[in-house]
């Protein structure tokens, strides 16, 4: 039965040694259980939770533990490392661009067993097909290495892939403070505030992420050798610097508030300014013509011939006042637009 | 004795084993030693705080430690978790949406014996319906387990009550963003506030909940089993992803008062440009206009044939050319509304 | 010798066991040292510390640490607990409410030793008069117990001692939310701050409190019996309870900063659009009749006879589309007032 | 060699012990040693490093480790305790008042051997007379115990001397708040910023000093005694109080940013508020003018005997119209200055 | 092959002893091995990355673990200290200004072995010559310890190239200071927050670098002698140090952006006060001078001998008394400017 919104589960199943590899799609699971041998490593990735019985079926072939198997599915749970008997379980989130260059957000949970790793995830599509690859050069590093090798593998490309979504966050920041700075408008306060909420939601991702690699590293556990422990503190390493990165930006994107708020008063005070210096000149100038529109029976400058140049040059110079005056403030030139 | 506002105690018992359940009403207390067996094991649900007689009852029929009983009925205690000889009580907050979507947080003290678990709540009412449904279940997991199992599954049945809640503040913050980018008045302004202050304390009942599952997990206690401890676990990330949620639920809010302030801030550049313009453009006008209506005796313009059409062409010039100064400046069309 | 402003030393001594009590006013130092048994349990109260000579004597009749002693006369010092040879001393703020509703802060230092308990306070007055009622009572837990749950008992009413003012400063803070919104004078906002630093320091009081009784828990010390421990554990919780409290009050605070400023900038907008309107409205019409006060000869308006009345009714016109332009914009019916 | 702005070395040695002391100028530095004897205390208190060859040459005699050597002449170091063979090294920061109420910080190290206390700074004039006035006091508690005694001494009158400093900017803040709400000026904020940044820097030298005595309290070293590790405690806790003070002091600071440019917001709407209640009183008036001032051959008003008075009248009606209206408003009266 | 923007690797060997130094410039790699002996000390410096098969080279001559010569490569790596067989890796951060008075940073990883010390870094140029003239010195303590003393003076000496780019970044605040008080341009604002973004960088190179130092001196390791260790605390306390003017530049330039916008708010108000000045002077005189411009036929005062000098007189008097206005609120004289 496949809800709605929901996909279909497709099971792939990669399973390599030294010497050879197969890459098959599992369309009957009974055949998993077949795949695995205690000499080789088989990588079962499942994507698409809409019927689930596949996933119930999974957790009976392998004794999934119940716990283990509600966290796999009710996503998104927060990243952690979690051991079981036979198996640990690593939830990750998985962080991609896609074609709109939205940020996108996905729990992939990765199952570590003896001679196989199995990954799930909701919807189709992931960042590890670079992965996939290096699985299938013949003498690559990952062939000869076992289980814990693999799933560091799958994390470490996880956590690698938060660089490219994290790079084009610094990119359109850089945007927005050229466009808060030139076009304070509200639109680029909210894509400011969207973008913040953004790399909160990213700090939710890194931080437990990071928790959870270093579990992975410090717990004691028969599963991860030693030797891929060294490897984990690199992925360690990585995500602590996704997460710092990360502050920053949230940091950098603080500042452009200040900034936006800044260059709208600027405005208004541009505004302001016009509205001073027009108003500054013409008033005073408005008086003086009203004075000598006056009706007053005995206004002896109505009569002089010079009454009226006069005027004129008194209202010019004084024009010519104001507007040295509001130079000197530095009002013209608009040096604070 | 029943005090003003408080509510009559209603008592409730249900007894499950492997193969049987039976869910009552208590009226007399002296009843409940009987229905409490060595294979089977009592929930009893106490609601309603107004008659201490009984509370008091409760605890002398279950030995229960006068300060375990202190914070059961002095509410609201800090969420926490205390060891008693053969008891142990944990302090939980249950939070839920009354029909008015109005935030409610009560607490519910646990108590947790060999074959019992015993619930407290001040009020009527309560998130726990799902889990009694569970109960009567007759293959259910939980009819299977121990009084620790009940316990971890009331309590995890509380923290999940706290997702519908914490929606319904994101839907309502989504909400806000629109009204206070639209329109910023006080009001609006306050909602936020308000939304604010529910978050802070939302996160003041989340986080040592946390503490308390924490400290459930971790401390020597015959009455939880290891099994169970790995349930609580889980409960214990709930209680960290809820924490998380508000806390990033809480940096939106503070990011909409920016947003607010913006709001008004353009509001006013609004109204200010609207005054700059008129006054810009008539201004001088009325100061041209104001020239003409003087009553000097020697001013040659008055009397030629043309001056009045052409002092309108002057004035046509000059409002057109204002006009478009503004619009170059980007004040006409309210961009930046 | 008294110094100016300070209070002559007032002594006091309960004296209790199961079956018996005395109450008595201490004139005679040298009596102290007769009145401690080895059976009942002495609480000596000193308040004033006008005379140094007297606190000195103290000291010297209980061997009291010349640290010790110094921490208990230097006031104020930081809440701490602090371990002697057998004696320990708890530093504590009390928080209370002046008739004037003022918050009053005081240190009471608590020393305990093995019979006995002696508080120092340097002012008259104090919140245990509640406790003393208790010891009172024949039959009551207290009088059952030894001199630490005597020292528990004034630690925890001290503690309890400072729910009355939170409340207090929550109802405050509520008035204050009303008054910034409605009446945001800077009178407000300077009311706003001293309830914040109010806040902060309620916090130093409290912060270092729970870390003493988290000390007197932890630390070893014969002089605390585990019983009172786990009664401490409930004083802990309390403080950590005020502590949240404290710092939820010190954001709304912080929250009624945003909307104190924003209520400032919402009246400015008030009046800009007052001003706005008014001016809007009146300078086109005062343009229109400066143009027909002109003295041009050869004005052909001037002579037609509907002129004046088609003159007013454009006016008219462009009064109302103004009004209902700026009655569209919603800058009529203050709406954001 | 002596550099430009560095003084002068001056050595002075106070020699003392339960029954007689020295204090001498050193001149000749080989005397040094032959002061130190085994059943006396000496404290070398060496000011000014202008001549680097007296430094060196304290630091051969006393045999002080090179790493030490340049923590006590590379000012300032980060405050801190390091342990050397037998030697203890204290880093302290002093912080006084100058003549002209100006904040003085200044680094005093102080090294601790089995004798002896050498306290080492690059400025002459120091806080500590206090602390010889009561050396020289023959029955003195100093005289009787050892240079770790000394050297908690030294520690903790520096420590002391923060109080005067953080007093002085509790009352420059009080000051600080009454001018910004009065008379807001940038020069008035520029001091509130110094100020802050005052405070920031006092917390670099306070909380470093905290651990620093820490460390002294709690890391295993011979030559401080467990005595003298209690009386450290205190200076300790003198640290955390200084610290949260000055915390306080920050955030107060904080506050009076919002005050201040609330109080600008304030003036602007007081300015604004002149601007609308002249404006919309007088346009209006002005309008009515400016009708009757216009040369229609046909407006019968002009003719009417009453009209003048009449507009008068409706002139005068109108403008108490807007000042009741401006009255209501509250904006008369100032109620906001 | 060298990618674009890439450099040529340079590789220069300086190899000591206590008696006899050679500096050579490495051509041929295979030289290499030949150049390191058990008795001295060698320091190969490979600047430029341009050619990886040089570094993979050396990867191979000195057996670098695979994920250490991943962290020497993929620039730039979080500062840490790693442990590996019998290599420690060192990832620093170097910060220098550049001739433009630009921060440039650039990591320098360490990598330490038995007799050797290699340093890696992208670009040419570094802050390590006075160190290189130290090793030259033929007596030097250097020149006598081991290859971790050599790494120690090579961290030691990049922490201290931090002090001269911070002490820049406060002489840039100081004048911003200046800059944003007289005349708050958006440009200002920009540079105070690329100055800000500039210290979270920083922050960001500083906090882990302590964090690796204070591992280096922590973690076992055969390789770090205890001297060394010691000399390392004090590198620990610089990048303590450095860390806390980082975050207390952070602190100022944030209060900067307070003085920033109060800065603006005091030219609105400024331009505002012009406005009202200008505009409550000349209103009330227009509309007077409007009243007598108006054509009723009965004005008695139009007829009168003195009405036009009285109206002078008033006029001139409300003029005054409204500048007196203006004055005693102190708006005139500039003094909020």
């Amino acid at each position: 039965m496949i809800g709605e919104g929901a996909v279909e589960p497709k099971v792939r199943a990669i399973n390599y040694g030294k010497s050879k590899i197969t890459d098959q799609k599992i369309v009957d699971l009974n055949q998993i259980k077949a795949i695995i041998k205690p000499d080789t490593i088989t990588w079962i990735d499942i994507q698409g939770f809409g019927d689930t019985s596949t996933i119930q079926q999974i957790g009976d072939i392998f004794a999934i533990h119940p716990l283990a198997l509600e966290d796999i599915v009710n996503v998104p749970q927060r990243p952690k490392a979690e051991n079981y008997e036979d198996q640990v379980l690593v939830i990750t989130r998985m962080v991609s661009l896609d074609p709109n260059k939205q940020v996108q957000m996905e729990q992939v949970a990765v199952l570590i067993g003896k001679q196989y790793v199995i990954t799930f995830q909701e919807q189709y599509g992931d960042v590890l097909d670079r992965l996939r690859d290096r699985i299938r050069v013949a003498d690559s590093r990952i062939r000869k290495k076992g289980s814990d090798y693999l799933a560091y593998a799958i994390i470490d490309t996880i956590v690698d892939g938060y660089y490219p979504v994290i790079d084009a966050l610094g990119d359109h920041l850089e945007e927005l403070e050229n466009t808060v700075m030139e076009s304070p408008s509200n639109q680029a306060l909210r894509e400011l505030n969207e973008t913040k909420n953004l790399l909160v939601n990213l700090r939710r991702a890194v931080w437990p992420q990071r928790e959870a690699v270093n579990s992975l590293i410090r717990e004691e556990n028969v599963l991860i050798s030693d030797e891929v422990r060294i490897y984990l503190r690199d992925t360690y390493d990585h995500c602590a610097q996704t997460a710092e990165v990360v502050e920053m930006y949230r940091e950098m994107s603080s500042g452009l508030v200040s900034i936006y708020l800044s260059s709208i008063a600027n405005r208004s005070n541009d505004v302001m300014k016009v509205l001073t210096i027009m108003a500054s000149i013409f008033i005073p100038l408005t008086f003086m013509a009203g004075i000598y529109g006056m009706n007053f029976e005995h206004m002896p400058e109505l009569h002089f011939r010079w009454s009226y140049p006069i005027l004129w040059m008194a209202m010019v110079t004084i024009a010519c006042g104001m507007t040295y005056f509001f130079y000197r403030k530095g009002w013209l030139g608009g040096q604070a637009q």
